[in-house]
């Protein structure tokens, strides 16, 4: 169902000195499913995160913001699919720091320096006895070039593992950006989706490495939305193990640095549109553009109500131009002094509506055309400034509906 | 499909003295169908709405603006199914008033007389030829009992006409609030529900007219939710006859002024609840109350979340107590201080989460049995205040996806 998104070649997937990755069958919800996955990190590597601000944030969020506080040094995750971990309340608590203190002792580590990551249904107890239980074997398993396999252990609605992988030149030396996300529902990330992970092999000053995860976070997951729901388990997790051996980076504005974010953001905005692209139930993708705002928050406001209509979704499910739809969720965005007689609306390349009404060249079958297409561009000009802002969505299917209907059966 | 919701006994629906109802086939989109009703009104009638607060608001709601603004006394509405003049720009102006001025020519009175209403597709020009043809038939059907009629005349996708009716005492003389509405999808009335419109007999003095449309709106119509898309054209109409006789009402803190205010407000609460009732694919009728609150703004906020979720709507649809999921709705609503740890939720009798986690009493077949009903009332706790919200809804099923993907094939 995934639109335009093919499995990940393992051989494009760039292995990261000093991230190793190690996944298991631990039974978590189904068995004869690899559920698990152990991530560990060379010593001398550095983390920043970004986490979902839902007020009901889950328990594996909560200890992975105590750890990284703590300041010890992380050294390994801990990702298990099939349970969320979330509205579990101090029961939860205690079972995600069970798990990082039994990983923590096997690697020699405290359990501070262990982030969990838990993704799955939400509201049931964390089976932590059957993810203790698989830990030896993700620890065997341990590789650097199991990006692949990382990615399909963290599927949960998912059809598609996603995954993506870049090399530049940094200071003379080969460096490599590659990451993995999950997410196909509850998907509307308020800082970052649950879950992606991006590492490179460069060194980062931990303080631009804080500020890179949050701008990656930003124009990538933060940009995206399925069904408009926040979940409760979003992680967006940015690692560099310094092993590349160049300079540390410092500063955006070097040419090194530069080039690192711009590499990090294509990375991250990769895996933020592959979750869109396995939506569930998409049969399209859709880019969302709104310009001439005064500001770009405004600008998204608007994205965002077009993203978030059911009825604009299932008219792109059905391939139908009702582009009135999409006039109306302009209108409801909460612009409270929008004037309507300034709006202007693109279908990709077919203007449809000018000065607020329906253009009067427009011909239903210009609209019919690009609306069969797979991936089809909506841009809303507002006319009262020079911001823009862009969002990625996808449309609403039976299969969306099917999907949630049937999700714990 | 509705959900507990007959269709109205006609010898239940009273008449209102001095308001009349006809109604023609206009064709106005599909041929064979009674689309198009006239509503006249006895001299010295008091009139007041509200409308949608959607920015793109159609052609007809600003017409109706302009003509309440000029205060010439309002004598006749005109309403059509088949097209909503949204989206239209200034054409969509001039057929309004095109439709108006040919109506107030055939009843003696001036444009600005009439109010027109119209509902069904979105940016398409009104055939207004068509609509004046259908005039004469509309007026020649002219009578006092024919609500239930109009309440079929302006279904859209409804599939059950609403109405209700109520008889009070009011200063010795029997006093009737009728009143009909439609609307099963873009539905989220950001002041009204495209279209309701309730009148009595009473006379009520036009500041006190206006105090209560607003009231009953903000209690009934804008209370409830089927898919968050607040549409172009809503537009709740309050008309009071004065036929009945009695001496106009000033005030609400008299006994009278009470009774005629929870008269209107409850027939508005049935026609809004009705509407949720008939939502496009709706397979159960659902009450969210959150308590607790510091406002009831922030407890609307909480229940609007939860509502809107596709996920918890998919989740009632599957008749599945996943009720992860309006934790997570919960934690989303945009409250930035909430507290998890005192969050309490209860499906109808059952109490599944105290404290933020899973109450360790709760049985999944007991939220089951409340999952399993036709109505299910979720009461969310928030243990931060006193203040209350409701907002009624309706599950998301795959007929939505249908009628929504179908609509205008």
């Amino acid at each position: 169902m995934a639109v335009n998104l093919p499995t990940p070649n393992p051989r494009d997937l760039h292995p990261v000195p000093g991230v190793r990755l190690g996944i298991a069958e631990a039974g978590v919800r189904k068995a004869g499913r690899r559920d698990l996955t152990v991530v560990t990190l060379a010593e001398g590597t550095q983390i920043a995160a970004v986490f979902t601000q839902n007020r009901f944030c889950a328990a594996p969020v909560q200890v992975c913001r105590k750890h990284l506080a703590a300041e010890a040094g992380i050294r390994a995750l801990v990702i298990n699919t099939g349970n969320a971990n979330a509205g579990t309340g101090d029961d939860g608590l205690a079972r995600a720091g069970a798990t990082c203190s039994a990983l923590a002792q096997q690697l020699g580590l405290a359990a501070t320096q262990v982030l969990p990551f838990s993704t799955g249904v939400v509201m049931e107890a964390l089976p932590v006895e059957r993810i203790v239980a698989g830990l030896p074997a993700a620890l065997a398993d341990l590789a650097e070039d199991h990006w692949l396999q990382a990615a399909e252990a963290i599927m949960t609605t998912d059809t598609v593992p996603k995954a993506a992988s870049r090399q530049v030149t940094i200071d003379g030396r080969t460096v490599t950006v590659t990451g993995i996300s999950k997410g196909a529902g509850m998907i509307r990330p308020a800082m970052a989706t649950m879950l992606g992970f991006v590492a490179t092999d460069a060194a980062v000053e931990p303080a631009l490495l804080r500020a890179l995860v949050a701008e990656a976070a930003d124009r990538s997951f933060n940009r995206i939305t399925i069904d408009g729901d926040t979940s409760t388990n979003d992680s967006f997790v940015l690692i560099a193990s310094g092993q590349a051996g160049n300079a540390p980076i410092a500063q955006f504005d070097s040419a090194d640095g530069a080039l690192l974010r711009d590499t990090v953001i294509a990375v991250a905005e990769q895996l933020a549109q592959a979750i869109v692209r396995d939506g569930e139930g998409a049969t399209k993708f859709i880019t969302v553009q709104v310009d001439g705002g005064r500001s770009a928050a405004e600008c998204r406001q608007v994205a965002y109500s077009i993203a978030h209509s059911p009825l604009v979704k299932t008219a792109f499910f059905a391939s139908d131009p009702n582009l009135g739809r999409i006039l109306a969720a302009v209108g409801y965005a909460g612009i409270a002094d929008l004037d309507q007689a300034l709006i202007a609306l693109h279908l990709d390349d077919v203007p449809v509506v000018v000065r607020g009404g329906r253009n009067p060249a427009y011909r239903e079958e210009d609209g019919q055309r690009v609306m069969k297409q797979s991936e089809i561009t909506v841009r809303v000009s507002l006319g009262r400034g020079s911001e823009q802002a862009t969002v990625w969505t996808c449309d609403l299917s039976y299969d969306y509906v099917k999907i949630n209907a049937d999700y714990r059966s």
